[in-house]
């Protein structure tokens, strides 16, 4: 199989889709911006959901499942809500077909009395609900968490990044005090930077949107931001402090313990198979995926090559042995003995699938109690020993984990620029990309100046605090410097 | 807390509303028919994915997820299949709103130029898939899962047993051969029984569906039906041999070992949030909720009672050695510490949510080293000594697995019942319900007799063999008794 993979440097985009093709992860539908998750990219979004599902267990969460069609007017009830997400609503409106001479067609007698909102986010379907949980404070706090699919009509589309139709959890907390809530909003981002560093090796910035980059009914949105290989940024996850307003809208009060009837106040937090694109395009190569040990379907692959089947039964009996130790260690191993196909064959899908360690055993390794280990982050292959190689494999994974994770912060590290003129600004986003840090006068008039002449947006105040200054472009007064770059 | 859930014989439909209320486990929403999975309900049902879907990976499958969107026109390229679904079709016509006055409305010039269907069932936009990814026969089979929601309209509706969206898995498998694909789905069948009866402790009966009740666009349609305690039929899980109907109208066809064309063979199956359903109807009494411990999501529950703050961290100490023992023991336990409720109040609330095993530790029970030990089931109480008291609770907790499948079993064969006349048959479908088996001519005549004048259907042609007779109805010849019911 020759490499049908385009390279990074000859074209980003083909390449991501590229990776995406031979890794088997994804398909486009023939419902235009939607996806088909195949099984290799569904195995991967089930090893995050999982390690994030029990972080938020950890923190006190619970789930549950709210409906996804929300009727228009509970949209209209928050009015930042409704402005936002309106452009991007599916609608549903009737509720049957008819048959005719050349299929089916709608059946106009079925038209709803309401029309209703396929979800794009759930916060005024779940407050709908919470008004009826909560009357004390004794009903406080609420910690759910829902996962789901939403969906958002969206024109210009990408597999992971941006689709019609993505999955995605959401959490939807609703506290009795100000300072709980806002204590919520910033202990979930943390655990959203925990799962980007320690699983996903992806290092990100913590950080706080400006407001026009605020989630629509929000006071504040708080964001992991992370930088790709192409030297765009992506949003990796966010976490808003909804204040009281969507208690206000939905009327949502409780009785304090002193007797006064206050409205609750709110967050909600996402992430979303963008994740999935993200983790692409921090780590993948040019031979395909390359995927962080910890999220990997499958850690290990062993192949076991034979010519005749009385090697076959022996190379088969050392493989199983090595299968036994490693799943002693919890390590996701399996053994590649498909007959049909050469081991180049299967060299080349085991590295364009992103499995982190491959063993290769023939006679020869028998005979001398070895195996082939070859790593496919950095495609380096050894001759080990059988002596101890379990341990081997499961420092390695560590180690792989690891090396991802320092690989990319140190080019995240190079590809990040502190500026102080707008000239140096624009020819660094222009002509190499990446971080860029800058004093901002804090104005939507700046900010909008900035965006239409050179396609960069404020990525995040970042919460580690910085010194003052001047705007580079006004010269007024500054706090801190802010995260630009221009983004997916 | 006084009781509040309505007796069984006073009125089992209310009975039914108040458990799912006083358990807290779903809402209904505002949008008619759908509901809102609480924490609580949406804990068993993680339980039952997750016991199901390592049964699904034991067999071979892999998860994927394929769009919630499906085009107007895929449902009409089978002929049974669309005219099954379309009246049940929740249609997405619009993309977006736009401001009024008053609020929002659909905004005319969004309007699709083919109109999208909400997933019913995803036969249509899978097999769309399939044909891209299958040539030839080493591309075969293909054994998918997908966890889903899906969308039915329906008018009539009860929580968990018949809602408009409800949650789901759907397998679709695709194979070279008719017989491969039959041995699937009798599998599956079988998946569905051993998960019903040793997870759910709800006895079933394997058989297959009428032509009439078979899912359209299938060539025989599998089922699982139990009875429950109002003596109503439940169809608690199905498994369809599609043939060739799907390969047909997607045109997926492959090149066999011998260099032919040949359409694919199909299979599809599913269970759903029903499931739920019929596990409450099957155990829970007028206490409440009654769960198998398997499926539980808290096993047992340690309520500590102190006076004093000093009783207070005796207890605590006392309870937290329990809790170390029945973790280790892989038991899901918690501990409720709440400060602002009575013993009485929690006990009501363990027993209305089902907790299959509550121990209450006091200050007396440390003295004389014993714990109170009550089964939900029973609702029988007990001192038991604290030495051992691990292992005797892991006894009990499989001790009332099987006595809540063996209650089920001998409430299920109390309430067979085998005919020879029709008048007879009449007799016990009008007074005493149940599951009645009677022969048929095998005719959908006399079956849609059978149905009008007394509402009872068949649930199933059994799977075990029976003897030769007549119709009660007509005298015809029968190759067997079946099953007759009315059902949910």
């Amino acid at each position: 199989m020759a490499n049908k993979i385009t390279e990074r440097t000859e074209d980003f985009s083909q390449w991501y889709q590229d990776v995406i093709r031979e890794g088997k992860l994804a398909d486009h539908s023939p419902v235009r911006g939607s996806m088909v998750i195949r099984p290799n990219g569904f195995a991967l979004w089930e090893n995050m959901k999982q390690a994030l599902d029990q972080m938020f267990k950890d923190t006190g969460h619970e789930n549950a499942y709210f409906p996804l069609f929300i009727p228009k007017s509970f949209l209209s009830k928050e009015a930042k809500h409704v402005e936002g997400f309106a452009k991007e609503c599916a609608v549903v409106t009737h509720s049957r077909l008819r048959s005719t001479d050349d299929g089916v067609e709608v059946d106009p007698e079925s038209k709803l009395e309401e029309e209703l909102i396929v979800r794009p986010t759930s916060e005024t379907i779940i407050w709908d609900s919470y008004r009826n949980w909560i009357q004390s404070y004794r009903d406080l706090p609420i910690l759910i968490n829902q996962w789901a699919n939403v969906v958002r009509w969206e024109m210009r589309t990408r597999l992971f990044l941006r689709t019609m139709e993505f999955l995605w959890q959401e959490g939807h907390t609703a506290h009795a005090t100000k300072q709980e809530a806002v204590e919520e909003t910033t202990r979930m981002l943390e655990v959203y930077r925990t799962f980007a560093e320690d699983f996903m090796a992806m290092p990100v910035i913590k950080g706080v949107k400006t407001e026009s980059e605020r989630f629509a009914g929000a006071e504040d949105t708080y964001c992991i931001e992370t930088l790709l290989q192409d030297n765009k940024a992506l949003q990796a996850g966010t976490s808003h402090f909804l204040g009281q307003n969507f208690a206000k809208a939905f009327d949502v009060k409780f009785q304090s313990s002193e007797g006064e009837h206050e409205y609750v106040w709110a967050t909600s937090w996402g992430v979303s198979t963008r994740l999935i694109g993200g983790l692409i395009m921090t780590h993948s190569d040019d031979q395909g995926l390359v995927l962080p040990p910890k999220l990997a379907p499958n850690q290990v692959v062993i192949v076991p090559i034979w010519k005749s089947d009385e090697e076959k039964e022996e190379v088969m009996d050392y493989c199983d042995d090595i299968v036994s130790e490693l799943k002693e260690r919890d390590i996701r191993v399996k053994v590649d003995d498909r007959e049909n196909m050469s081991p180049g064959w299967k060299f080349n899908e085991h590295e364009a699938t992103g499995i982190p360690v491959r063993l290769t055993i023939g006679p020869r390794d028998l005979k001398n109690n070895n195996a082939e280990l070859a790593r496919r982050d950095t495609l380096d292959k050894n001759i080990v020993e059988r002596e101890g190689l379990a341990q081997r494999v499961d420092d390695l994974l560590k180690t792989i984990q690891e090396k991802l994770y320092t690989t990319a912060k140190e080019r995240i590290e190079d590809n990040t620029h502190s500026v102080d003129s707008y000239d140096e600004f624009k020819d660094i986003i222009e002509n190499e990309g990446g971080f860029v840090y800058a004093h901002w006068d804090g104005t939507a008039e700046t900010e909008e100046k900035i965006k239409e002449e050179t396609k960069a947006t404020i990525r995040c105040i970042p919460l580690e605090d910085g010194e003052e200054g001047e705007c580079m472009v006004t010269g007024k007064p500054s706090k801190q410097k802010v995260l630009f770059a221009r983004a997916y």
